[in-house]
C-alpha cells in the first residue's frame, strides 16, 4: 500500500505514511558515528568526560576540542559534526551573555538548553540563523545554577531531557548499561570522575592517555582539566 | 484512473483527488505514537493525565514534561513530537501574556486555543514563526475562565473541539471508551483524578508509579502535583 | 496525446491540455467529504441550517462551530475543512470591522464575499495572508444590508454566486434537489426554518436533535439559535 | 528526437522545442469551456452581449456577473475563469481611477486594454499583483474616448488585438462566422443588439431568456441593460 | 555516454554537456514561426516593412502593431511573442525618455539597443522587470543619430548585430539571399522601400495589400506610413 | 558504485562524486565553440587579436565587437557567448571608474581581473548582478599599469592566470601551440601583431581580411585598429 | 531496504540514513584533484610550501597564487579550486582588517580560521556571502600571535583542526606519513623548508624548480620567497 520508506526520507521536514521525520533520525545516526562523551551529575557538581579521536601525531590534541564553555557557569560535551556543534555552542554564548547583559544574573541551565534547542528545531525554516538540515549533534549540557547542579541531553529534533547521567555516540550504549550500574545520587564528583574515565577505556578501542580523553567539570565553575589533572584522574583507575 | 494515494502524500500542502491532505493525515499518525494523555472536565475543574515514558532510570522524571503552564488560568498536556508542542506552548505563553498587558484581563481558552491553532494551521506559508511542515503533536488545553471551566483538544490540521473528556496517543482508542462509560457531569474534581489514573493505568504497560505519570489541575488556577500528591491519587486506586 | 489527467493534478496551479485546474477541483472534492449545510432567504431574512457531526457523546456540541457571525449584518454556514473556514472568517471580520471604521458604515454582504473570494483566489502566491493551496471549503454567506436580505454561494475556486437557497456538503445532491421542489419566493422565515431543518433530517444518518444541528438567521441582525429555538423548530417538523 | 509534447507542458513559463508556450494554450483552452460573449462595434457606440449558464433555478441571475463596467466610458465581457477575470477588471478600475485623479481625465481604451495585458503576461514572475498561473480569461473590452467607439479583445498570454466584432467562449467559433456574414460599417447601434442576440440564441443551447443573457452598450457611457430592455430587444428577434 | 539533448532543454538557464542554452534556442524557434519583418538601411534612413496576419476581416488591421516607434528618432519592427514585445518596446521607451531629461539630447540608437538587450539577458533571475523565461521575439531597430541611419538586429539570447539589411521571421531565409543579391550601399530610401515590399510579397503567401503590410521609416524621424503611403508603394511593383 | 555522470550534470552548482562541477565544465564548452581570440604580451604593450565570424555580407564588420575597451588602460578580447561578455565588461566599466573616482588613481589590471572573476564566481546566488547560470565566456584581459604591461585569462569558473601569451576558442590548441613555439620575452610590438595574425590565418577557415579581424593594443593606453591599421599588419604576413 | 547511496548525494545538505552528508564529502573529492600544499610549524614559525601547476610555459608562475596573505601575521596555503579559496580569503582580509580597526590589535589565528570556516559552514543558506554548494577547497593556515606561531587546517565541511604539521592535496597521503616520521618539535624554521621542499619533491610528478613551487613563513610576519629565496632552499636538498 505505501512505497517503501526510502520515498520519504529526502524531504528534509517531511513525514512518513507512519509519522516519522527520517532526515531527523537519519541526523541522530550522524550521531552514532561520532566520538563517545559521557556526563554525571553529582550533588557537588557534573563531570563531563569525551574520547579524542587523535587521527594523526601531528595534530594538536588541545584543538580537538569536544567539550566547551558556554558561560562561566555552563558547559557541554559534544558528539557528532564538530562544526555544527559550534554553531549551536556560539549561539548559547551569545544568548547567556545577552541574558546577563539585560537581567544582570546568569540564564538557567535549562532556559540556556531550551534556546539550543529551539535554533536546533527551526531548521529548514529559512531564517538567518537556522540551517537548512538538522544539526546533526548531540550535546551534554552541564551546568550550575539557583538550582544546583544539573545535566541535560539534546538531540537534533531539538528535544531535551534532565538526566543524572548519559552517554552520546559510538559507544553510548554499552556506556550508558555500564552508567546505570555504577551510578548513584550520592557520587561525589571524584567517584564520577573515575566512573566516566573507567566507562570510556572500555568503549574505546585506543588506550586512554591524557592526549585522548578531556574532562571538564562544572561545581560551580567550569572547569576543563589541565592533562596533569586528567593524568591524576587516570592513575585512580 | 488514478494513480495510487502514495503519489499525493509527499507535497506537504497537496490536495489528493479525493480532496484529502496527507501529510496532514501522517502527523496525526506521528501522535498515534506518542504516549497517552488525558482530560477530564468536571464543575469543580479540568484534570490533566499523563504517562511520562522514563526510558533510563537516569532520566530525570521532572525534566520530560507532558504537561505545561500556558497561563495561571491554562495548561495543556500533549502527545506527539515535544519539541513541536514547546513551541506552539511559547507561542500560547506570549499571546496570553500580551492579552494581560493590552487588555488588563486574562484571555479566554478559547481564544488561547484558536492562537495555537492559527499557528499551526499556517505550516508550508514560509512566514517567521510557521513550521515548514505540520505540527506533529495534539493539545489537550484545561482552562478556567469567566465561563468556567473548559477542556479542548486540538489535532496537526489546526482544528479543535470542546469536550468534556478526552485521551490522546497511543492508548486514546481504549481510553476514550473508558471515558464514554463513566464520565458524567457531575463528577467532582477527585473522582475525575481517580478516574484519569485508573485509565491511564490500564493502557500504560509498566506499572504506575509518581514518577512515570503526572497529574495537573485548574481549578481554577493551574497547578502540577508533587509527586506525594500522586500518590496520594495512586493510593485511592 | 496526452498523458492522463494524473500527470497535471499536482502543481498547485497548473492548467490541464484541457485547461482544467486539478488541486482547485480536488479541494472542492474535500467539501463533498463534509457536513451538510442549507441555506435559504425570504424576503423577512436568510436562514443558515448545517449539520453537526458530533463524534463522540463527550464532544461539546457548542464548540462545533459550522456557524459563524461575520459582522452584526452576516453570517456564514461552512462545509468542508474547519481550519480553513476559520482563517476566512477572520479575514472577513477584520475587513468588515476596518470598512465600519473606515466609511462608518457597514461592509455590503456582496462586498464582503468578494473580500473572502480575493484572499480564496490567491493561494500559491506565497504573500502574507494566502495559503500555498486552495483553501478546503465551501461557505454560504447569509446578509442584509441597504438590499435587503442576500445569501451567497463560494467555492474553493473563488468564485461566487448569489442564490435564492443553497445546499452544500455531502448531501447537497439530494438536499438541491428538495430546496428547488419546495422553494418560493413568498417564503416567511418562519416557513424557511421548517424546510431547512425538514431537508437537512433528509439527507442526514442519525436522528435530529439540538445537540446535531445549528440553526441561525439574519434578519436584520444575525442571531444563532438557543438548544430550545432549535427544539421549537424541531417541534414543527 | 524530442520527447512528445506533453513533456513540456507543466512548467508554467518554459519553451517547447518550436518555440511554443503550452501552458498559455492549455489557458486558452480553459476559455472555449467557457459561455459564449459577443462585441460589435458600431459608429454609435459599441454592444456586448454575452450568455449566462444558470446552474440551478435558485441561483439570482443579477449575481452571474458576465459584463462588467471598468470606468464610466469601459466595459467589458468576459468568458473562463470569472474568479480570474474579476481580479482584471479590479486591476483596471484602480488603474482607471488612478489615471483620472492623475491627469484629470479618462484613461483611453487602448491603454486601460494595455494595462489589463501588461498584468495577464505577468504570471509566474512571483510579484505582489500577477498570479503564479496564466490568467484563464479572455475578454472583450469596449469603449468610446476621444477616438470615438472601440472594441478590443484579449487573449490569456497577454495579447490584444482591436476589432470590429468578435465572438469568445464555447461558441465562439460558429458566432465569429455569423458575424463576419452580417457585419458592416454601417450598422445603428439597435442593428447591432440585434445581430449579438440572434447570434446567441443560435449557439445556446437554451432557450434565450432576459434571464440568461446580458446586454451593455458603451455610446458614450457604460449601460448595463435591465431585464425590460433586454426583453425589448429579444421581442425584436 | 550522454543523455539525449532533450534531457538539458527545460531548465530555463543550464548548459547542456555541448555548452548549449536549449532554452534560448527554442525561443528562437518561436521567431520562426513569426510574421516576416525586413529592414534596410541606406544613406537617406532607414526603412522597416513587415506582414500582418490579419485572421478575420473583423479585425481592426491598424491595431495589429508590428512596427513601433521608440523614440523620434527610432522605430523597431518585430517578429515572434507580440505581447513580449511590448514589453521590450515599453522598456526601451522609458530609457529613452529618461535619458533625454537626464542629459538633454537623444539616446543612440546603439546604446537603446544594448538597454534592450540587458533586460532580454536577465531572464530567469527574478528582478522586477525581467521574465522568468527568454523574450520569444527578435527586433529589427532602426534609428538615426549624430553618426546617421542605422539598423540593428537583436535575437532572445540578447546578442544583437549592425545590419545593413536584415529578415526576421518564417520567411527570413529566402528574405535574406533578396536582400543579399538586390542590397548595395548606394539605393535610395525610395528603392530600398521598393526592394522591401517586393521581397515581402515574395514570401508571403497572400495577395499584399495597405492592410496587410505596414511600412516605416527614420529619416531622420520615425513614420509610419499611411494607406495611401503604403498604396503608393505597392504601385511602383 | 555511482550513477553515469549525466545524473549530476544538470544541478547548476552541485558537486558530482569525484568532486566535478559539472555546469561549469559544460560553460567551458561552449567557449570551445567560439570565434578564436589570442593575446600577447611584450615588453611595449600587448596585442589582442580575434576572429569575427560575419555569417552575412549584410552584417556590418564593426558592429561585432569581440574586442572592447573597458578603462583607458585596459582592454579585453573574449570568446563565447557575447550577451554574457558584455554583461562581465559593463560591471568591470563601472568598478574602474568608481575605482577612478574614490582614489584618483587608475585600477590595476589585477584588481580589474579579481572583480570580473568575483562576479563569474557567484552565478547561481541570486543576487542582483550575478546570474542563474555560470557566465558562458572566456576573456583576455590586456592592460598597463604602474606595474607595466599584463595580460589576464579568465573562464567560466571565475579562476585567473597571468600569462605572456594565450589563445581562446575554437581554434585555441592549435594556436596556444604555435604560441609556445614562437613567443620569447624579447618580442617588438610589432613582431606581436605580425606573430598573433599569422596564427589566427592558420586557424581561421575563411581568408583573413580588414573585415573579419580586429586588432587592438594597450601600450600604454587601449586602441582599437582601424581597417587600414589592420591592412598594414595584414600586409606583413 | 536502502536505495544506493547515489539517491542521497545530490541535496546539497541530506542527510543519507547512515547519517552522511555527501555533498559535502564530494566536495573534500575536489581537494584530492588539487595540487599538493605543506605546512610545517615550528618554535621559530610556520613554514606552508606548495606546489604549482604550470601547465604552459606561457602561463606567469607568480600568477598562479597558492599561498596568500591573509593578515600581517596570517598566511594560507590552498589547495582544490582556487576561484573558492580567493573568495574565503578575501572574507578573512575583511575580518582582521575590521578586528584591527575596533580593537586596536591583531586577530587571533583561531578566530580568523573560526571567521572562515562559519563561512564555509552556511553553504546552501542563502545568505549574501555564503555559496549555494561547498566551498571546494581546504586550506593550511599559518599564524603567529600572542600564543606564538600557530598552523590550522581547514576543510569543505567547516571543521578545523591545530596541527604541528600537515598536507593537503593530491600527494596529502605519502607528504603526510613523511612529515609524521621526519617531524619533532626542535625543528629549526630553516630545517622546515628542507622537510617541506623534500617532501614536496617526492610527490610531484615534474622536476622542482623555483618556478613550480612556492614557499611562505610566518616568523612572526608573513613573507613569500622571492625565487632566490626558493632556490637556495633547493640547493639544500
Amino acid at each position: 500500500m505505501f512505497l517503501t520508506r526510502t520515498e520519504y526520507d529526502r524531504g528534509v521536514n517531511t513525514f512518513s505514511p507512519e509519522g516519522r521525520l527520517f532526515q531527523v533520525e537519519y541526523a541522530i545516526e550522524a550521531i552514532k558515528l561520532g566520538s563517545t562523551a559521557i556526563g554525571i551529575m553529582t550533588k557537588e557538581g557534573v563531570v563531563l568526560a569525551v574520547e579524542k579521536r587523535i587521527t594523526s601525531p601531528l595534530l594538536e590534541p588541545s584543538s580537538v576540542e569536544k567539550i566547551m564553555e558556554i558561560d562561566q557557569h555552563i558547559g557541554c560535551a559534544m558528539s557528532g559534526l564538530i562544526a555544527d556543534a559550534r554553531t549551536l555552542v556560539e549561539h548559547a554564548r551569545v544568548e547567556t551573555q545577552n541574558h546577563r547583559f539585560s537581567y544582570g544574573e546568569p540564564m538557567t541551565v535549562e532556559s540556556t538548553t531550551q534556546a539550543l534547542c529551539d535554533l536546533a528545531l527551526r531548521f529548514g525554516e529559512g531564517d538567518e540563523e537556522s540551517m537548512s538540515r538538522p544539526f546533526g549533534v548531540s550535546l551534554l549540557i552541564a551546568g550550575h545554577d539557583e538550582n544546583g547542579p544539573s545535566l541535560y541531553y539534546t538531540d537534533p529534533s531539538g528535544t531535551f531531557w534532565q538526566c543524572n547521567a548519559k552517554a552520546i555516540g559510538s559507544g553510548s550504549e554499552g556506556a550508558d548499561s555500564s552508567l546505570q550500574e555504577q551510578y548513584n545520587k550520592d557520587l561525589s564528583l571524584k567517584e564520577a570522575e573515575t566512573i566516566a574515565l573507567s566507562i570510556l577505556k572500555q568503549v574505546m578501542e585506543e588506550k586512554v592517555t591524557p592526549n585522548n580523553v578531556d574532562i571538564a567539570k562544572v561545581a560551580p565553575d567550569y572547569h576543563l582539566y589541565t592533562p596533569s589533572e586528567v593524568e591524576a584522574v587516570l592513575s585512580r583507575l
